[in-house]
């Protein structure tokens, strides 16, 4: 079974359980488990940080219970807290796994550029003051399209060795006061989004002159890159399996 | 001075004073007052009820003090709760008045079409569940456009006796699940905007026939018209007073 959920992250410990923490799949499994009559092991189709939302994330798990894949989101809802929403469900074969069986990932960073914060989106967005120029970001942005070694966009102390994700889109968007920045991948490295927002948000206060992106990217050294926006900015909004879901 | 507001009404009893209650106005005047050295009399543009939002709340006071225009704002944002922020202040005569000196207000009641709710937004709209059609709500909306007498949209027990209003704009917008009903009239009579919205919800889900709302309009009875929508689902947005503010 596939499950799409959305999530605010605000009050999680990201979505992986860990031990004497409250995460996303640490609430959530207690009410599957208890629909199911009996414990079932759960994929997420990634791990999210602390304080991370997502408005599509999937999750997978094996199930032979037959369930009415409209109903099946609607009972789980009345059970979840107000902060977990199931959106749909969908069958899927045996082997199917939420995180090995993506092809890509779609994510959006939030910024509110303004000297006053909103009463009633604080949780979602990051805020600048400082104005910041949608045009430089944009033509920065494009400097992260196709395959690179993104080292230089990963937090330090990952173990993974292999660096290399193919982008294949981003976009600096305005409206009012809200710029959103949105990257489809193959796989994201550890805070790749993060990064590369807090660099988008020193490229649009100009502290980053206009062809440097590239330069960072090829010296695929972390300290050469902006600062790792914070956590609530970002949302994971889609993953892609080669199906519509 | 008057000020412009951004809150989230959803932990006030509206804006107006009341003893043993808390409120808007009751919050800010602390504040403002603090800061002020003394007590000041303000004038809010509109009571609001309890749980009602705003983004572009306008309020006026006397004072002697001379403030920085820009400063202002943050001095007060820097002690107020989260849920009230103040966006920008401008110098008004003497005789200037919130409420007697508008022109005019607007609007916007949100609805979410959907049988799930969104974690991020739940305290910022009305959810229906059964699919409504923007159009046949666009069409009713259109009969509210000029001057009525708006009797069937007035909570009864209001003492009110001239009920004829008149109506600048309205219109229906749909961004994916989300339907926006927004209105701009000289003044509004108590529930006016939350009556036309309910009315308009039972519209979409055509349970008012087409050429109905004309009909209700002129029975100038409350009983005739649809039931009052919920106070979360409505912002105050704007306020008019011939100069921009």
């Amino acid at each position: 079974m596939l499950l799409k959920l959305a999530f605010d992250g605000t009050d999680y410990h990201g979505f992986q359980v860990q031990n004497g923490q409250r995460t996303v799949c640490g609430v959530f499994q207690q009410v599957l488990w208890k629909l199911l009559g009996s414990s079932a092991d759960i994929k997420g189709c990634s791990r999210t940080d602390r304080g991370v939302h997502a408005t599509g994330f999937c999750l997978s798990f094996k199930t032979e219970k037959a369930f009415d894949l409209r109903k099946l989101p609607l009972a789980l809802n009345s059970s979840l807290p107000e902060d977990i929403r199931v959106l749909k469900a969908m069958q899927v074969p045996e082997d199917f796994h939420a995180r090995y069986s993506a092809l890509g990932k779609e994510y959006v960073y939030r910024i509110l550029n303004s000297h006053v914060d909103s009463p009633f989106e604080r949780k979602y967005y990051y805020r600048v003051s400082e104005p910041l120029s949608r045009e430089n970001m944009d033509i920065r942005a494009e400097y992260f399209m196709g395959a690179h070694d993104f080292s230089s966009f990963m937090a330090s102390g990952s173990g993974i060795t292999d660096r290399t994700r193919t982008v294949k889109y981003v976009s600096i968007a305005r409206d009012g006061q809200l710029i959103t920045f949105k990257i489809r991948a193959d796989g994201f490295l550890y805070n790749m989004v993060r990064i590369m927002a807090g660099t988008l948000i020193e490229a649009g206060e100009e502290k980053i002159p206009p062809e440097e992106i590239k330069a960072i990217i090829e010296k695929r050294d972390r300290s050469c890159a902006g600062f790792t926006a914070p956590a609530n900015g970002l949302f994971l909004t889609k993953v892609f399996y080669g199906f519509d879901f």
